[in-house]
């Protein structure tokens, strides 16, 4: 793609198409899950692709980091709709010099991953091609008992905007690591109920999926530049210290954080409002625009910046 | 990997693995798609990546073309099971040079395959690398009303092999354009109902899938070249012409003819068993091996050969 919103063009324009008349598709093309219906029972499902060299380096991480992160991705985009997993097909592209040694690497850390969830792996594909490793994991998942999806487009003005981890510098080692927020989401969902207007996880960066929330659900939002400062992670100082970037920059925009960012209709405190989930406030949504309420009280515009994958 | 069995080496593994203790997953590794059960109700699942170079070529085939063919085989997964298709996420590695045009193109095939068979495109993941073309469709699907997921591992000795359509000389262009079964497989079950025993989809070639079928099921089979010979492919002669290799091999060896394999318990003519699906039989489940009876009467093995995609 040409230009910085090339991802963007293809969600629009894939979301042109003509809407599908089949009931059986509550949800479609736009959200962290497709939300279908088989016979009444709620069915979700959603896939990531992990490509060596954009999101692992084989040179640099173990094949069980990358197993891990692979399942941990999917994983993610079930605790971004309040849902529990069931199982994951694994695709693979492997290169040429891959072993049997290599494949028991990288299915040790996708089972950790999904053993610590209660996730199977239930199938998949295996090729070998002259391209580097290329792994696409597909989630079908199933709603929690009494618990509804939730969507990114349900925000609205006055609502709380709520993270549920610090963020920033991933890259320095968390991307790999991160524990998917599935337990988190259920938890906050069950005591919160449908105060829970919008969730997603954030994957492509905060100022990026905060303008995707806003935009799913028609209204703006104002951030705290105090209240986000509370909740860059130490990753995102060193990072700071080592490229001279802000750190609050990097919470704004580094990929891969994978912690929640959630819109909640709730007045009291957010960092006690779920008992055993640590939530931080960070912003409220408006009617319109999306800006950063700095320190010295000044309002300004926050851009569309973040990890976008077509530029 | 080293061998030609790579796959099946990676296969077994996987299966070996710990059985999950998850009462929602009915049936895992191994077989066309796994089934899972979501309160009462059957999902199914199935993944299929293709890759440039492998399953396509870009510089040969309209990518209208490979995305009819990227749905085509995960609808042939639910045909092989016998059951219905809700929705497909698709996952894309696209490299540098991709363009939104080319997206255009791209879904415009997937959607075409998908309309004929009430299936819809519900997500997916994109993502630009360096790396050629990669896509993987991921399938959710249901049992049509009444009828059960067939599986490959229940054929019975004395069973009757059947396939739907002639086999061989695929890559002159119809591993492109093949119609995937899922309504014949829907036909054929509705009207031999518990007579079909086992069920796969021929992706790999007549012989190795034949011995996939004949290992889950734990029998062999015995294939007649006499019968054999009237479902050789027109376009296995064409190649046969072209290469020297017999058509009868082409038909036995050749990948991605996308026709199912069967097993049924009927002692009529199979070529009218089910009115309107042209089938044709091939040979017969018995004990132990698996050998071809040639038209001379000698027997001989029949070889595990045909496209692994590791080797």
């Amino acid at each position: 793609m040409s230009t910085e919103s090339g991802e963007r063009q293809l969600v629009q324009w894939l979301s042109r198409m003509p809407a599908t008349r089949d009931p059986r598709v509550r949800l479609g093309i736009g959200d962290d899950m497709a939300v279908l219906d088989s016979g009444g029972r709620c069915v979700l499902m959603s896939s990531d692709m992990l490509l060596d060299g954009v999101h692992f380096d084989r040179t640099m991480q173990t094949l069980d980091a990358i197993g891990y992160k692979a399942i941990g991705c999917c994983l993610s985009d079930c605790a971004a709709m309040a849902v529990r997993p069931i199982g994951v097909t694994v695709s693979l592209g492997l290169p040429g010099d891959w072993t049997l040694e290599d494949s028991k690497s990288l299915y040790g850390g996708m089972g950790r991953a999904c053993d610590g969830h209660g996730c199977t792996i239930v199938g998949g594909d295996t090729t070998a091609w002259d391209g580097r490793l290329a792994i696409d994991v597909a989630m079908v998942a199933e709603c929690f008992p009494g618990v509804a999806p939730v969507r990114r487009s349900g925000g609205r003005v006055g609502d709380r905007l709520v993270v549920t981890g610090r963020l920033g510098g991933s890259i320095l080692g968390r991307h790999m690591t991160f524990p998917p927020r599935v337990a988190e989401a259920r938890r906050i969902v069950e005591v919160l109920g449908e105060r829970v207007h919008a969730m997603m996880d954030i994957s492509d960066g905060l100022a990026l999926d905060l303008h995707r929330l806003c935009g799913a659900s028609g209204v703006g939002a104002r951030v705290s530049e105090s209240q986000l400062t509370q909740v860059v992670h130490d990753d995102a100082r060193e990072l700071a210290r080592m490229d001279g970037m802000p750190a609050l920059d990097h919470a704004l925009t580094d990929g891969e954080d994978f912690e929640l960012l959630i819109a909640i209709q709730y007045d009291g405190d957010v960092a006690t409002a779920v008992p055993g989930v640590p939530l931080w406030a960070i912003g409220e949504m408006v009617e319109t625009g999306l800006t950063m309420v700095h320190v010295d009280g000044h309002e300004a515009p926050l851009g569309r910046r973040g990890f976008e994958h077509l530029r």
